[in-house]
Formats: structure tokens, sequence, C-alpha cells
């Protein structure tokens, strides 16, 4: 089956049109946890890649059977070294085990031949050591430099997320650039990015393709157009939450159907325990039932402002 | 001192603008260090992870007199896993070690918080988990994206090379699309990363700043007018050897003192053993004598195309 159907049918499924972002900062972990690993494996970067992979599998056993998708940001992996990288291979197995399609926030990108090698360490058929359903992936290089990407796509029912318009107070820098043609850099990426996604062995079912966008929910405005423009792309949305963009801005990104896009909220439920609106009824042990809490906050705000039962 | 300095001075020092790209795939090991590795570890990834170390340590220990600077391929440890990128981690201590400059090709990027983790993983003052003197970044996201980057040059003493126009054959999809304000794309971007280069704390005692720039080899023209356009950017030229630029084509993107620019080989320098130029006088266990040669080779043809002593 396609990434894009699996995806879908995930959606449907748990009625929830957001994923959940595992953007894991070691202070994201309680004390008694990283206590713990060190008490195990000693200080230093062993024992906080545990800390990080067990609030993790706490995260996912809260929300398991409320949400698609995880999606944890390789950043934060690497900032642990080759232990953190280690963390964020058995975060993607065990998400997996327990249903959940993986999404490899890595924004990877390179010449073609080299390209092949992420692919490979990401969207292999079988034994990628990385295991993701899908990559975030950055356009600049233009399509070879996609290429090997979307193979895995057509070959092993994988998923990309092509940077278009990004969350950023910056995105605009280039993305917003008006080119001779009159359309926006951002847009002329879209239109490209849609071709791709149109090639054979990518669209699904429901009419979306495995080659999909990251677009903002930062940017409501823009992500309406973009809707509009590229028919065939699913969106990725980060901006939700901790960055400021809104349900009702989200919302502008999705089609008639309540189908069109994702969106990604990561900090505002890994640290949910810590938020006002719950009026400290969390502590920091219970991280696990606060994002539970806040991702089904979330879901239905997100309901509401699609107007999707749910 | 920044990082350019440094950088300059060694290729002053080895009278060499060349830098070895350390894209070690596990094929181009050979098969008695796989075995030795197969037979202390086991069959797998952290067998082939210390078979490409071993493979690494021995190019650095035939090459450090003789050139400035190596260039380890990111794509081709996350390949091997967190054992692969554990490779990275021992390749780029052991290259520091051994008096050479660390630049980590992984062109990252990201939003500001998060590419601050990517900065944190690879540019840390002290304790970096992947050590390495600069990182190529990409730049879609524009500053604020690239902002954390050019902290850790202008803080900790790093550099950054920012994709501007790259060396494969779509690097034109998105890079050379026409700007309504009559520019290309590229140039615009090589114009906003001298804005950024020119910051206080980046430019060093040669004109040149630690925020630089990669340029592809293979295409002259361009690179040339570059040159002329963005006086303060270094260039990093990959595309030469195996992907077809000639030391020709890569000298124009040099200044008339013999500097700004820095050429790099990969493939053609790793596997040089097998190279039909060398009639059969090396064998595969040979490499690292024949990276030695072609490294020279390559640096007295550099040399000889712009015009340098050496």
């Amino acid at each position: 089956m396609t990434f894009i159907d699996r995806l879908i049918e995930r959606i449907i499924e748990t009625k929830n049109p957001s994923v959940i972002g595992l953007d894991t900062s070691i202070e994201f972990v309680p004390q008694k946890i990283r206590a713990a690993c060190a008490e195990e494996f000693g200080e230093g970067a062993q024992a906080e890649a545990e800390a990080v992979y067990r609030f993790n599998r706490i995260i996912i056993d809260c929300v398991r059977d409320i949400v698609p998708a995880v999606k944890p940001q390789l950043a934060f992996y690497e900032l642990l070294g080759a232990r953190g990288m280690e963390a964020f291979a058995k975060t993607a197995l065990y998400a997996r085990d327990s249903g959940l399609l993986v999404i490899a926030d890595g924004k990877r990108n390179d010449i073609g031949s080299t390209a092949g090698a992420y692919s490979g360490a990401y969207l292999g058929a079988g034994g990628s050591p990385f295991y993701a359903d899908a990559l975030t992936i950055n356009p600049y290089l233009g399509f070879d430099g996609a290429a090997p990407f979307i193979d895995c796509c057509k070959k092993n029912g994988k998923g990309v997320f092509v940077l278009v318009k990004t969350s950023n107070p910056s995105s605009g820098d280039f993305q917003d650039l008006e080119l001779a043609n009159g359309k926006k850099l951002y847009e002329h990426v879209a239109d490209k990015v849609q071709e791709w996604a149109c090639e054979d062995g990518l669209l699904g079912t429901y009419g979306y393709s495995s080659v999909c966008a990251v677009v903002g929910a930062t940017y409501p405005a823009q992500a309406k157009a973009l809707r509009e423009r590229a028919k065939r792309l699913y969106f990725l949305l980060p901006g939700y939450g901790a960055q400021g963009g809104s349900a009702e801005d989200a919302a502008a990104a999705f089609g008639e159907s309540g189908l069109g896009a994702a969106v990604n909220a990561s900090r505002s439920v890994l640290c949910a325990w810590r938020h006002e609106r719950w009026g400290g009824k969390y502590g920091h042990d219970d991280f696990g039932e606060a994002a539970r809490a806040e991702a089904l906050r979330m879901k239905a705000e997100i309901n509401r402002a699609i107007g999707a039962p749910g």
C-alpha cells in the first residue's frame, strides 16, 4: 500500500489529523527517569540517550491509540551523538511496533548518489538502520536530489515531505521571492513538487500522492492558496501550538473532505504537563498523561476548526 | 582564531587548495579489512562501521601532511546506522588529532531552535558529539535557520559552507530561476550569504569570512561570476573528478591571489587505486598509497590551473 493511503487510513481510523513531534530534548525528561538511567549507565551520552528513549516510549504508549503518526526530529537525537541516533532508531521501531507511522524529520538533501545513501538510511525496503515510513527533505538541489527519495516512495511504499513554505519567521527570505514568471518561489516549488508527485506509483486511492509537502501553519493565507494550487499534495503543518499557529490557521490548509493535511505539535504535547491550561493538575512525572490530554484537546480543536466530527 | 584563517593557513602551509571527501562507502574498503572487522565484531553494522573507520584512518595517515582538510559526507555514515555515526565521530577526531580541519558535509537545515540542536551536535564549543570545524548547510529556510550555525562561527571559531550553486545536473531547477529583480536565485542567495558573512566576528585577516559557500566546479561560468560577486565568501567546490569538473573549471572560482576556493574530491581519491591512470600499479590493498599519489596529482593539477607554485 502507498504511504499516503496508510497515513490517510490511520487519520480516518483515529479521527485525528494531527501528529506528535518527538523533538525530545533531554531537558523534557523528568529527573526520576534521568537518575535511573544515570544509575544504570553512568553519567553521559548513553544515559541521556536512554532517558530520551524511555520518555518517548511513555509518550508513544499514551498516544498510540489516538494519533496516526509520530514525527521524531533528528536534530535532537544527533545532539546526543551516536547514542542519540541509537535512541532515534529504537524510538522509530517502538512507534512502528505500536502501530504508528513514523515521519523522520531530517530535512535531508544532497546530490543524487549521496541522496541515495540518505534514502537507504531512512527509507530502505527492509533493513534501513533508521527505520521510517517517511522523511522530510529540502528541495533546493532540484529534481535529481529528490529522485532517490521518490524512488523509495514508489518501490518501498514510503513517503517524503518536501519543504515548500516553512513555518519560521525568516521563511520568506528566499521562499517568498517573486520570480520573473510572476510566481513566488514557494509557489513554483509547490508546482514542481506536484509534478514529481504525479509520477506513476505515487498516487493513492484518495487522490493524494506519497510525495507530500511541508507548509507552515503560521502562514494561513499562503497555506490556503497552496491547498487550491496543489491538490495532490498532502500537507504536513508545523507551527501549531508553541510556534503560534492556531487551529483556525491550520484549518486553512485542509481540503473540503477534512483531509489534505496533518498538523504537527511537539513541545506543546511533550511538555503539556507544565502548561497553565491544566492549572497545575499534572506534575513532571505525569508528562505522559498530560501529553494524552493535550493530544485529545488538540484533536478536538482541529476537528472543530475544520468542521469534522470527532 | 577564525575558522577561515585556520583553513587558509593550512592551505598556504600545504600549498594545496584541495580537500579530500571521506564519502566512504563500505564497498570502497578492501576485503582484508572487512574480514578482519567481521572476525572481531561478527557480521553486521558494527563490523562495517569499524571497517569504514579503519579505511578512513589509513587515508588520513596517507594525506595528513599534504592536504588542509577532510570532508566526511554524513549520508554514508548514517547509512550504517548509529554505529556508522560512531565511525563518523571517531573519524572526525582522528582527523583533528592528525592536524587536519574537518568539514562535516551534512547540508543540515531547520527552523531556529532545531538548527540550534544541529549546531550543538557539530559545531559546539567543547563537547560536540560529532566534532567538526565546519558544517555544510542549506539556505532554503532563510536567515533565522542559518543564524544558530553562524553564532557558532562567531563564538566557537567554527565555519559554515552555505549551498549557493550546487554541482548536480538539476541544480538549476530552482537555483537558476530568474527573479523579478533580474537576478538568478543563486545570485540572490550569494548576495544574502555575503551579507550574513560580513557580520562582526566573522571576517578573518585574509579578507574572507568563516561563513563560506558551496559552488559546484561543474558550472565554471557561474563560479567565475560568483567569485567577482561575493568577494568575502570562500568557496568549497564539489564536482571535480568523478563528477566531471576539470581543474580548469575549478580554477574559475579562485581569486587572483590563488586563494578563495578549495576543491573537493572524494571518489577519485578514495578509489584512486583502480583508476586507469595508474595502469594497474596499485591493488585494492594499496588504496592509501594510491590516494596519496592522486591527492598529489590533483594538487599539482589545480596549482597549475590557477597559476600557483607547488
